[in-house]
């Protein structure tokens, strides 16, 4: 199988672009060149000639020779347009923009069909870990029952500082986006939105169900006191930002982000500073476990690289369960065993919102209740008392366990 | 995409074959269905009807409305002879046997290119994890450095039990052989050959490398003596047995298996029981970690149902990295810091192999030295002292290392 030859125009030169350019030039086999590279600002001085630069998107959109388009900014919305357009001129595209793909995943769906164009973003998903790949090629079967992660670097990275350095969270945020690994307006990965346009691609890829960012519930890590830190650090848990997305046996899936106590058992607790790590689970063959760096140019420029690669031999994602049709749909209905923290006077309130507690604890300003919620009720508690709360997972209650605390109840 | 109806003939009715049947049954989706099964004994009683099996391959291999063969039978020749025999056929194959694939690459290779049939066997590398199909598709560059990993699920269950219950070697090889995870000649798990033929099919997806079993060294676990196994648990170690394959600055391989010493920080020390689990390193993307079942019927029979469902796509292995014919040698100047454990009167003797010694200790009757050693050395003392010595991996020597040794001898 001969490789394509590919032409490649460049958009936006941060860290990640530098560290492609620099994968680029090591990877000879690849035949693959820049032809073109556009950024926005004039005046920033770069570390490579000025006559590699271009300051107008359409001397690259425009430029026939280009083939391939690789879109490395941060603006979700002008790379939404310039991904779109590159793709109605019939060029190929690489993204690792998450907020973009998440928004407007059936607009480029289209796109893709209707110019007969692929568009790749594995770096979207994971930086460098292959998990769409893997989700489009390996799990294309109706054994997958659920996908579990890790799946933001920078939480993970302050999470993993809070916990194994005991840094204030603001210490640790500020620690990570001098790093590199936060971006400049935190909200997005500390409440958790970059989690979510994440778990929205996943889902697509895993389930075949397209969702919209406004229908899957996030929480970050932003509300995480002092009771719910101490009350992991008592029992030897850990507390990590998870997404996740799983089957119940009616067919319907459930999808959120949230923060979780972590137990040492779990393949979870050992993925820490800016790791990202994934566990699926299907019928038969029990658990996968993938890890790899989550954040950072080079991990990113890696999956932007394989991306490249992939289509000199002409890949693209096929979306094989998309267009399988079934009907899937998203519920709220799934039960939730969640520790809430709340303030002392609001402890009999909230309580009326738990399916079962199991415990309720206060001292001379909070507390904290656990117990089972259901999604639905756990997402009306966070918009009316965002703020003043703060929930952590414990764990999905199975199907099982729901049915056993049913029989107690009605006993 | 539309999918191909997938007719199968099927060799073996072991657990695996089990497996594969019940899986099959819970994928609607998958246009595939068991035309015929051969299997070899007529007497044994079987958990479905008669009329499924026949007992002359013929049946299947000259039956034309058969498009795919499934082999998952225990005898490599035999394998062989059905595999070869069905490529010629044009019939596409999926094999779970990694003797069978590791002994015959090339002439599997030719087969395939030579009838224009794909032939796949993600689940002869490990069980249900999608290594091969990884470095494959997406470590599709230049830039893979290294992959090591524990990739035996019976003696990853053994040695797991002799360290976390304190089992002789004995009783936790004869549990495995219960459990089903230890094939009845334990010899190709234990020696660690099983091990090498996973090695040897790794090395030609990774590196594009096709050894024979002949040129990579494997030693197993079955020499691991008492004050091995006491070291280990003194420092806090584990002890693994790993198949591992890196690539020099010179662009030569190395390549073995041998028990290792694994420190709590590696990733593969929380890989227990049946579990596999690989670590790939690449220049830029640092490395990844994939954990899966190593062993047991449905998650080799649920990385066969992905083998089938890629066939149902026209799914083929392009060994690019073969094709790309680069000249790539195998190589046996590795220096490898190890622990050697000897006779007590041996100790001066071994010694002399050695480039450098770290610790030397004896008791009454035996004695261990730490200290490098260069792969070629150890393959001659293990050849030669075969059963009066072991070798325990502590870690390998990096080129940096290497030469500031070698400064310190000069100086």
């Amino acid at each position: 199988m001969s490789r394509k030859q590919l032409n490649i125009g460049l958009f936006g030169f941060g860290c990640v672009g530098l560290g492609l350019y620099e994968v680029l030039q090591k990877s000879p086999a690849l035949r693959a060149n820049i032809r073109n590279i556009c950024v926005r600002d004039k005046d920033k001085p770069r570390t490579i000639g000025a006559e590699n630069f271009t300051f107008d998107k359409n001397d690259i959109l425009n430029d026939e020779s280009i083939n391939v388009v690789v879109e490395l900014i941060d603006d979700a919305d002008a790379a939404f347009e310039i991904v779109s357009a590159a793709l109605r001129k019939g060029k190929a595209v690489v993204s690792a923009n998450k907020k973009m793909v998440a928004e407007h995943f059936t607009e480029l769906l289209e796109l893709q069909r209707e110019y007969n164009v692929p568009l790749l973003y594995e770096a979207a998903a994971c930086a460098s870990m292959p998990i769409i790949r893997n989700l489009e090629e390996y799990y294309d079967n109706d054994l997958l029952e659920s996908i579990e992660g890790i799946v933001n670097g920078s939480t993970n990275y302050i999470l993993t500082k809070t916990f194994s350095e005991n840094l204030s969270y603001a210490d640790a945020l500020k620690q990570a986006q001098d790093l590199g690994f936060a971006e400049s307006n935190p909200i997005l990965d500390t409440g958790g939105f970059d989690a979510k346009y994440k778990l929205l691609i996943l889902l697509a890829h895993a389930f075949g169900y397209i969702a919209t960012p406004a229908d899957l519930f996030n929480i970050g890590i932003d509300n995480i006191g002092e009771l719910e830190l101490k009350y992991a650090k008592e029992k030897g848990f850990k507390i990590k930002l998870v997404a996740q997305a799983y089957k119940a046996a009616d067919g319907s899936l459930s999808a959120f982000v949230i923060p979780k106590f972590v137990t040492p058992d779990d393949r979870l607790y050992n993925v820490d500073d800016v790791f990202n790590g994934v566990i699926t689970k299907t019928s038969f063959a029990d658990t996968h476990f993938f890890v790899g760096r989550g954040a950072g140019a080079y991990p990113t420029a890696s999956a932007v690289l394989s991306d490249i690669s992939a289509l000199s031999y002409e890949y693209k994602y096929e979306y094989k369960k998309i267009y399988r049709e079934e009907d899937v749909r998203l519920t709220n209905e799934a039960e939730l065993k969640v520790l809430l923290r709340h303030r002392r006077e609001d402890a009999e309130l909230f309580k009326l919102h738990f399916s079962t507690v199991e415990e309720a604890y206060t001292n001379h300003d909070s507390g904290y209740i656990t117990g089972n919620i259901t999604l639905q009720s756990l997402k009306a508690l966070q918009e009316k008392h965002s703020g003043e709360i703060s929930f952590i997972l414990i764990n999905v209650v199975t199907e099982t366990e729901k049915a056993a605390a049913a029989q107690v109840v009605s006993a």
